[in-house]
């Protein structure tokens, strides 16, 4: 176990419609929170790792690696930004681990980042849209809202999976924002707020959604043997697996799993020598309210078609059996797209630190990620441990 | 020398107007062809690294990792964009080199492709400055052939470089360019005919600015062990190595140097133990002409402000001392943006191999790439070698 990475900085930006704050304003400040909760200086950094989904249709900046060196001065850093959607977040921590591995880095910062608010909501989607197949599925008109639709239908034919069960979702992550001082949803929404908000794609209704947002996150990656020379309470990365699968939906096998989290999270139990029961909770990506019950059904937590008993049966809330999303998800929180991978990476760590605050999972030693690029395209899974 | 990493396999398109091409058909025309180069098969790869600077902008497309992998029949396989505007194939071949590095994978392929010409030029020009600063040079109406112009003006005042000069980078390109079956530009063009183009951004001249080009380059790495098993002439990777610097060129304490140029370069010959005097050709990111001549000079070729006279006295030409860009460079081959790193790559090993055809350097056994993200925010360079 010579060559283990750990996680020894967080930073992590308010999410929401940050009118005030800048793309590159978000970042560094994320950047910098990480960099002084490392304890370490600038000069310390070998590498920088930036996800980022649309940074060019948002706001017309590419090149956001120079930038965010730049402007977090560090000019000269090697920078890298890394896109995979939804997903970007999760892959640039991905790179940065393999940078580590690698020998020819010690600590390295990655970071998310998306600033999503200044276009108009119909241009946001369209953005969106770019995470999907522009061939097949955007020249059709589908959105974002639409493809998921699909899927919980889908999953309602298969297995029986009810509305209400899919609307328990976000009145668990609403509940669990409330307890986060940065998500975007500080409250609390009931069944029938869910139930009766306005359809968006049928059967998805708006607070099936997860929001349009701005923010950052960062964290700090070293080595294990900088790790220990640097930090008291460092979190190890136990696995780092990745699986793509076809981008435009309607060419998978099925719609009601993702075959990319499936594989992904059998990669990363393997890597890290755990099963599912041996998780202690679990940021799973949310984006729409079917997403999470496909996600914690793909990681094990139950058997297929049963995630929406077992979010309906209270598993999934923070004194559940398997707490899902304490940090209020991508629908409570708030989902920047390309800084989300990083941010689950975020509540992860202070949940194991035992720093989460009034969301604090009792006893939690061991926690999971699992990050998603547009309708299943791609699924980057990470474990941490603080042992 | 254990843990080498050779290029075992090259493929590359036609470069051009290309409005037959799809995005996703230029890549994996360009990945099939360097696979079946590498005399692989899919299943034996382990991850791919896709460099691109702007799909998004260009044609509504991002996620094109998982894109690229489905399209090229791996959906499933580890895949990653890398963004660092101009230099983003440098870049993701930069981190295949990395992931072999890390011992988590044993053969990787790194692409890079752009689809340029299916928007208007006047949005093209918008795109590309995205590469720059957005809020500070974007929003005042700079476009690269402005930003360019200004270095040229600046090392024409600083060390007496002369337009005649700086027209005999592109009058060289083309040339090497009507020998290579691939490029964009297969015709000669005269110093006078140079000097006599439309202006573009004084003193820069149309002949002067690399083309918008379609287009796309792939090569498969391997480590050492499966290297030497599988390929007869692998060119190995003797250096890896980036630098950024400000994105904004106001913002650099010269601009008549790349900094980042001179700083990657610098660590590249420490890494692979040898000096500019050992390289035998390069290909530069010559964007406008006047980046030829400080790239050279960046490179150590000749000293700050002698990279005119170099190339007025031929020294860089395919019989000179220092051959520069034998491909026809950004300039004669053209410049489908994020392919281009890649592509400078496939032009070394093709050299190495000996197969350059008419544009071959005789005895050529140590090269090296150079490529720029936007005006200097981003460089990357790569030594190779046959032995």
């Amino acid at each position: 176990m010579s060559s283990r990475v750990a996680v020894i900085g967080i930073g992590i930006t308010e999410f929401g419609e940050l009118w005030d704050e800048s793309y590159r304003a978000l970042i560094t400040k994320a950047g910098t929170e990480a960099i002084n909760d490392a304890g370490i200086e600038g000069n310390e950094i070998d590498g920088l790792y930036i996800g980022s989904m649309s940074p060019g249709l948002f706001s017309g900046q590419e090149h956001v690696s120079s930038l965010v060196a730049d402007y977090s001065g560090l000019a000269g850093i090697p920078a890298t930004r890394v896109e995979a959607a939804c997903a970007s977040g999760g892959l640039a921590f991905r790179e940065a681990y393999i940078s580590l591995k690698s020998g020819l880095m010690d600590i390295v910062v990655a970071g998310g980042v998306e600033k999503m608010t200044d276009s108009p909501t119909s241009s946001v989607m369209i953005t969106l849209m770019g995470a999907g197949d522009q061939e097949w599925e955007a020249f059709k008109g589908a959105t974002f809202p639409a493809l998921y639709a699909l899927m919980a239908r889908r999953h309602m034919f298969e297995y029986g999976t009810t509305l209400e069960q899919i609307s328990e979702v976000a009145v668990k992550s609403h509940h669990n924002a409330t307890l986060n001082p940065n998500a975007q949803f500080k409250f609390n929404v009931t069944l029938k707020q869910v139930m009766n908000s306005p359809p968006v794609a049928e059967p998805l209704r708006l607070l099936h959604c997860s929001p349009i947002t701005d923010g950052a996150a960062a964290v700090v990656l070293a080595t294990e043997k900088k790790a220990k020379k640097l930090c008291e309470n460092p979190i190890w990365v136990e696995a780092s697996a990745i699986s793509t699968d076809t981008i435009a939906l309607h060419d998978r096998r099925s719609l009601s799993r993702m075959d990319a989290s499936i594989r992904a999270a059998k990669y990363a139990y393997e890597q890290a020598n755990l099963k599912p029961s041996d998780i202690d909770f679990a940021e799973v990506h949310d984006c729409f309210s079917i997403a999470e019950i496909m996600a914690i059904e793909s990681l094990g937590f139950c058997k297929p078609g049963e995630g929406g008993k077992l979010t309906e049966d209270g598993e999934t809330k923070l004194d559940g059996s398997i707490p899902i999303n304490p940090s209020g998800g991508l629908k409570g929180k708030g989902h920047p797209v390309g800084a989300t991978g990083i941010a689950q990476i975020v509540e992860v760590v202070e949940q194991l630190r035992g720093d989460a605050g009034k969301r604090q999972i009792d006893g939690a030693e061991i926690g999971l990620t699992h990050n998603i690029g547009g309708s299943g395209g791609t699924c980057v899974i990470h474990i941490f441990s603080n042992r």
